[in-house]
This record gives C-alpha cells, sequence and structure tokens, in this order.
C-alpha cells in the first residue's frame, strides 16, 4: 500500500488485455551478464516488451528507479506529454560503475494510473 | 528487493538499537483527520520520531514520497549535506488538494544506506 | 535556452493576461526573516499570488526547487493531474536547517508549457 | 542566482586547473544530427569530455535534465557515492521520441558545490 507490482510471465496469463496489462507496465533491464569494476556499464531499462505504455495525462510512466540491492543508482523521471503524447516503451540507458563484485539489479516504474512495478531481479558479475 | 520496510511500535522493541533504528528510518504522517474537498489540506511527513537520522555521505534520506493509496501526490528530494549534515528528522509538509472522498495516505522514504521505507497509512475524510 | 523567466511587478504591467501569465508562473518564497542556526526554518512555496494555475495534461507545475544561493537544498516533484486537475497555486513547505550565517533563498521552478521561472530572491539572517 | 553557468571553449582558457574546473562541470550532448518523427531517438549526456568529476560528499553530480527548447523532457537524478564515490564522467542515455520537426537540445545540471550549468545547445533535425 502501495502495492508493488510484479511481473508475471504473460505466456501463462490467458486474457489478452491482461497480458498487454502487465507487460506494458513492467520494467525491463536488458544488459550484460558481466561488468568490470570502476568501468561504465549500461544498463537499459525499457517499460514493456511487446505492449507499449500510453502517455496521456491520466495515464503515463512517471519515474523509473534502478537499484542495485537496496540502493537506489538513479532515478530517471518523466514528464507528461514529452514522451511524444503516443503509445511508447518508456526507457532510458543509465550508465553505472560498479564498485563491488556482483550487482543485484532492480528497476522500479511509477505509472500514474497503475501505481508502482518492480522489474525481475538480474544479476551481474563484475570483475577485475 | 528492494525491501519495503515497515514501522514496528518501538515499545514492542527491546534493543535500543533497534529502536534508534526502526524509528529513524520511518516516515510519520501529521495531518488532520478530516479535509475539504477542493481546499489545501497540509500534510507533513516527518522522518523519525524519536531518534535523528545522519545527513552524511553515504547514509542519507534522499527522498520522502506521498501517496494516496496506489496514487504518488509529490516527491521532495533531498541532497545530500544539504539539510546540515548534522543528525535531524529530515521533513517536508506538502498541500495537497483532495478530489475524492477519502484519502488513504501513505508515505515511502529512501535512506541511501537502509533502502526503502514505508509509513503506517493514514485515513482523511473528505467533506464537501 | 531554456529561458529563465523572472517575476515582474504586476502593478507595472497593464495588461490583464499578462499580469496572470506573470503572477501564476512565479514561484514566491513566504518566509520569516530570522532563523537560528541549527533548526528547522520553514519555507513557503507557492506558485502565484493572485491567479492559479492549471494542472492539466500539456500545462501543469512540475517541479519547485528551493536553492540557498548556488546551493540546491531540496526539489519537490508533482505528478500532472495529482493535484486536483484544477487551477490552484501549486505549493509546498520545505523545512530547512541553516547552518551559515545568511542565506540567500531563490525559488525555481517549471511549468510545461511555459518553462523555467525564478523568484525574487529573499534573504534570511541566521542568528545562534 | 542561482547562476547558469555555461560552458566556454577551454582551448581558449591558459590555467590548468580553469580548464578542469569548467570542462568536468559542463554537460554535453553527444546524438545524431537527424532522428525520424514517432521514433526512438538516443541522446547522450556526458559531463565532462576530458576531466572527470568527484563523487564525494560534498561535490557530486546532482541531476542531469534534457530540454527540448522550453520543455523538459526528462531529469534523471544520481545519489551520493551511488556511481562508485571516484571521479568520472557522470552520464545517462535518454531515449526521447521527436515529434516535432526540430529539436533543439540543452542539458541543465547541478554540482552540489558548483551550481547550475548548462550546455551548449545542439539541433536535430526530424524528418517523416
Amino acid at each position: 500500500m502501495p502495492k508493488i507490482n510484479r511481473y508475471v510471465d504473460i505466456d501463462s496469463v490467458e486474457k489478452e488485455a491482461k497480458k498487454d496489462y502487465i507487460d506494458r507496465h513492467s520494467p525491463f533491464i536488458h544488459c550484460e551478464k558481466n561488468a568490470k569494476k570502476g568501468e561504465k556499464f549500461q544498463v537499459r531499462i525499457q517499460m514493456g516488451n511487446e505492449y507499449k505504455h500510453p502517455d496521456d495525462f491520466d495515464h503515463y510512466i512517471a519515474y523509473i528507479q534502478l537499484f542495485d540491492g537496496e540502493t537506489l543508482l538513479s532515478q530517471t523521471t518523466y514528464y507528461a506529454g514529452a514522451q511524444g503524447s503516443a503509445p511508447a516503451h518508456a526507457s532510458v540507458i543509465f550508465e553505472v560503475v560498479p564498485t563491488k563484485s556482483k550487482m543485484k539489479l532492480v528497476a522500479m516504474s511509477y505509472c500514474t494510473k497503475h501505481g508502482v512495478w518492480e522489474s525481475d531481479p538480474v544479476e551481474v558479475e563484475v570483475g577485475e
């Protein structure tokens, strides 16, 4: 409360509307599985894989956060209508600098109509 | 993951260090129980009741969010060291304009060392 | 570019539409003239004195920042429609902790249609 | 007030310390010169070209904003120490969706010690 919504494999979901609802609200993490300590590492977050999200007044993606475990690395805030006012996969590429031997990345996002959503976690091995 | 930490009545906690840890990381909502539709309503959020929180490099309160149910009303971001670099109860007063007959307020906050914390919910009746 | 718009005394402005435009986009700082070092000090920022601002899709106040000189103390972000979707004076009360003998407060705000606006500066004497 | 600092060609600057100061605080926009209407377009912002910026308690890059003319497209906020606590070029890649025939991109950034900085503007032609 707010509820933390989590992604569910949409192949396991029957109703098309629900597949759409879950997919377009879920942040997905796209990155390599290995990083180098002290070197920039790109982490792309995209809302939805197959279904686009509206960019309307009462229904837009307002922010995407990137956590490493309990640590918030960065937060990108969007402004209503600034992404083109058309359905799209809101996205951003964070460039983080790993300092520990492992990262456990999780993205959180907020839809102004359907609340807070959490990505599946992604583990990244960090070498010297 | 991140874990959503929640306030626990510290009278039920034995260890002083744990009382301190829980209290100073918890956002508390201070407001009247009744509001008027369309009129400004003050909601004060304060971190901790009895124990203050550091404002250090690797340990400061970075933001406070105010939700009404699933809806994020506002987010206040702080900058490391800008609150005086001394232990304090980080706080802000949001002035919200209720439009529905009831608000279910919840504050979320983020400590750069101890992650995400959620307040107890507070219900506000909204009259005409 | 972006242009930093500044408040102009609207008594010196002839056209009603321009008075409205300037007033409703300008952040105003409301606070005492004297503060105490290390003690919380309330700084209320309100958009507009006499004219309210829309809270529409392509036209809302998206954030208010409070600076002390060149130092950003805090930033409050709003979400389209979350303030009631009716014209209003967006506002927030920051609770800052002065550490120096003087503060030079300036508020900056951003309207999604009319850009960045800066308040008149306010000086606060800080005693022991 | 806050002063808006602007990039100056460091080849025209004599003192090494001043070259460093100007370069590491300036946001630079890296992107193609042509975009397609309605299609994602990557805009990379990097702080500094040749000189890295600290990520210390009282001295870190706290946010980067991307404007198209007077319109704020997105803001990325960083947290002290979360970028590795070592000098680096803070950076982010925004993925924007152009809707008009031209974009006039400007990046604004904020250093917690040296205030607000503005990039040189970059014009992007947007074709169908």
